[in-house]
């Protein structure tokens, strides 16, 4: 790992850490406790604290970008902002796993699990509030416009998050879907956050416009890629690699992107999805009828065409230096993850 | 009611309503349907709205500081800011009532009731969202510096809010509590929104700080003596003027202020509490201990001592004209409710 990925990584940890301390007062211990287990920090298999990948992206976008005559320690600057970024996951990660009735996350009990629900909403509600005052630490070091621009930035994604969250659950129970109404539901699910984290740390590089707008579409079909790449995991991924068995989406009836193509299609797969209870030892017939009508192939295609225009708006952005490289890298990363 | 009481209400109403609808987009009608629901515009009983008392007292903050060079309608400017209060209040409601495990809010069936649990909370982090992004509206009458202090403030609120309803929650399974554990939990359940609405107000008006301070402290004192007001309500109240019946607090085992004091006394009441098992007809009966022992009298004078500071606070701000008239006056009222 470069060492200034480790420098970053050490740096949002401590932060974070810090942005909850800082909430801290004599009645509230077991409130701070809940989001310190939720973040990785105590209890249970303490250290599965997730990669921190969107502060990562919003660091390394902002010191990118910066101009050559700024200090190359900028990234310190939009620190808070990354946190309120990884803040902002964490809540939406709290009350989507009561939302979905999930319980373990990175192989630990979900909070509501251990603490009820009644807590488990309030403790989301909680660090919600933590993570969009966060955003007002960068008053030391920005003016209040660029603070209130990146502010807004962040609660117009939260909206978009809801309106994401929204539709995934509505979709549940809903067997009409296209594969049309699949793209606001990840739009706002998985892409406005990813958009968010190069866009806002596009704004406080500095950098212009054009580039800032450039940065907001890379995050967008980052995300946008990655989650059909996440889908594709979802059906053909190895259990070794992905901790999900085969073909998992398809027992929890996602509207996954190559489930809704499938079911378009009208054929083998709609007729068998028809049915609706599946057994477990079907899945991999089912997969496989996925393969063989083209489906695999045109998820694949989307997903190569996503991560292409994402990569390309990226390198349109005229990034610097090393830690230019190691966004580049990031990027390649997270959409070419091993099956 | 005054015209400018009238004026205000009407604008309130209409800007919460196109907060909402801004959001509306091809996707997400049902979400949008579920605000309005919660919010009493439609739906059964549509028009049972709530009493907007917090926007109100932004408003009213905002017009009776105004320097008097400034334009008479002033307030119009601070409508963004009132309405994020607004926004942010009905979410708490819709999160409590989950929390709460409450079937109806204003005589209808709560949200969680009608359309689940998943999907309510989602709804209320989606007017959690929305509250915080009106702020920024403020962005085309106020300088950025002023929008970040006042936003700032609201997300503050936001945390003291679930500090206070992670402790009401908390003291329902814990018996071994004192009054002075009373006094954090209300300040953040009840006194720090009021708070906000004063202090936020009187930012907007363009006072100086010492009284956007006092400000700040009279809505605190006003939600302290409120709470405590709603406290004797919930004991001695009578069932035609509350809705609840009598000493409904006490069925609940709800840590009210007049119940921590009079278990302190480690009398007759305290002894009943054990028992931990009511039944409605011992109900007046407790209520009767709670007067005979003191509790009455002395929730009565806490009450009133909380009050009269609010109003000394508010005295020594220097408010001007009718709308100066006005904000004492909702005060008077929401502190002298009938019983």
């Amino acid at each position: 790992m470069a060492e200034i990925i480790k420098k970053m990584l050490a740096a949002i940890e401590q932060d974070l850490q810090s942005k909850i301390e800082h909430e801290r007062n004599d009645q509230n211990s077991e409130l701070i406790a809940m989001m310190r287990y939720h973040m990785g920090w105590e209890g249970e298999m303490a250290g599965a604290t997730g990669k921190r990948l969107r502060p990562l992206f919003t660091l390394l976008s902002t010191q990118a970008l910066t101009s050559p005559g700024l200090s190359p320690d900028h990234w310190v600057n939009a620190l808070h902002a990354a946190s309120a970024i990884e803040l902002l996951h964490n809540f939406s990660l709290i009350h989507d796993d009561i939302e979905d009735n999930s319980d373990t996350r990175r192989g630990r009990k979900t909070i509501w699990k251990i603490y009820g629900i009644p807590q488990a909403i309030n403790t989301g509600d909680a660090m919600f509030s933590i993570a969009h005052h966060a955003m007002y630490s960068l008053l030391d070091n920005f003016p209040a416009e660029i603070v209130a621009r990146v502010s807004e930035q962040l609660l117009r994604t939260s909206i978009d998050l809801t309106n994401g969250q929204h539709l995934d659950m509505k979709y549940e129970s809903q067997e009409d879907l296209q594969v049309s109404d699949y793209w606001p539901m990840i739009s706002g699910k998985t892409a406005a956050l990813l958009s968010a984290c190069a866009k806002i740390g596009a704004i406080l590089s500095g950098t212009n416009e054009t580039t800032i707008q450039r940065m907001a579409e890379f995050g967008k079909y980052l995300g946008l890629a990655f989650q059909v790449q996440d889908d594709i995991l979802g059906i053909w991924g190895k259990e070794e690699k992905t901790g999900k068995s085969v073909a998992s989406d398809i027992l929890a009836h996602k509207k996954s992107y190559p489930i809704l193509l499938s079911l378009g299609k009208r054929g083998e797969f709609f007729e068998a999805w028809q049915n609706m209870t599946f057994q477990p030892g079907q899945l991999p017939i089912l997969a496989e009828i996925l393969t063989k009508d083209g489906t695999y192939k045109e998820t694949v295609n989307k997903s190569e065409d996503l991560t292409h225009q994402a990569l390309a708006l990226l390198d349109s952005c005229g990034l610097r230096g090393e830690v230019g490289e190691q966004l580049r890298l990031l990027s390649h990363q997270l959409l070419q993850r091993e099956m």
